[in-house]
């Protein structure tokens, strides 16, 4: 039996019909059966990063989120971008597991980026800069496929699944490749560890 | 007389002893009679960026800043490096004043940014990341001096006043190249708009 595989979503938007949270859905539904993909929700009432939370003051928020991460096999980030970068949304999510230094729940997590934009561009200098970020944070991010979704406005059906063929085709990529790293980082954990 | 000009800091962060919003703070003291430095205060009040909050719901906290900036002459952006980037705080505070799109009121603003921490690096990564922001915003963003303030948990004396006197010099140039680049943006003004 193959062991089920867990995925968070983190959707740097919380428009009500943000293309991005879109994109993370329909990445759910495209992945195979021992795959689940869940989209977090509320991180945007997570304050802002301030180190003076932590220790004692640490919000319930925070403990929470990154308690639930620290449990997943594997991450998955669609952030829109804002002034060519990943929105505050996102940063702010990302150091928050980013802490306490060297013992953040980030650090050898396998990553997969994404974005989707209504341009052509698909939030690639957003992406760019977002691998630096995750370059800090010492996780395990995927370099291939890179997916930059364009005209994302257009590519979804009334379910909210991916309709555009060539596209789903590199998401479905991006999965697949997300859980060979998972699957690779399981075999270089001591045996007591891997589960 | 020498015309009064008016400058914003605006620090990304908000911990309490935060080497940021201290180095604004010292610049505040460094500035000549004629230029009144202020450092912005509560912006980890903003919600996170959301366009679903434009037009009708505009938070007034947002509607405020707004306003305020747009009455100013000049900025001075000292953020903290996290992650090898900028904080979400100064990422949101950001993309507040760049919207609506095309109308937001860091276009054409004269902008300076350093940033400061207890390494050596002194923040450059982040400001290296910022410069492409504030490219997107359409700042007129200086380019010189760049100001990395390492070391800055050992800068200031009791008072708060910076106390190394290298970094000093730079900070100075700093206010006079800011000032410099807001008085010839005032020139290239319509002479309705220039006051």
């Amino acid at each position: 039996m193959q062991q089920k595989i867990r995925i968070l979503g983190i959707s740097g938007s919380t428009r009500s019909a943000s293309l991005n949270t879109k994109l993370l859905h329909a990445l759910s539904k495209l992945a195979p059966s021992n795959v689940e993909i869940e989209v977090l929700e509320g991180l945007e009432k997570l304050p802002f990063y301030n180190e003076d939370f932590e220790g004692e003051n640490l919000p319930g928020s925070v403990a929470e989120l990154r308690q639930k991460v620290g449990a997943a096999d594997g991450i998955i980030i669609s952030s829109p971008e804002y002034n060519y970068s990943f929105s505050a949304l996102t940063k702010n999510t990302i150091d928050w597991l980013s802490r306490p230094y060297s013992k953040g729940v980030l650090s050898d997590m396998p990553v997969a980026i994404t974005g989707a934009s209504p341009g052509v561009l698909g939030t690639v200098r957003s992406q760019n800069q977002l691998r630096q970020v995750l370059h800090a944070t010492n996780s395990k991010v995927l370099s291939r496929p890179e997916v930059y979704v364009g005209g994302a406005h257009a590519k979804f059906d009334e379910d909210g699944a991916f309709a555009d063929e060539a596209g789903r085709d590199m998401l479905i990529q991006l999965i697949d490749n997300l859980v060979t790293l998972i699957e690779q980082t399981r075999e270089n954990l001591p045996s007591e560890l891997a589960s």
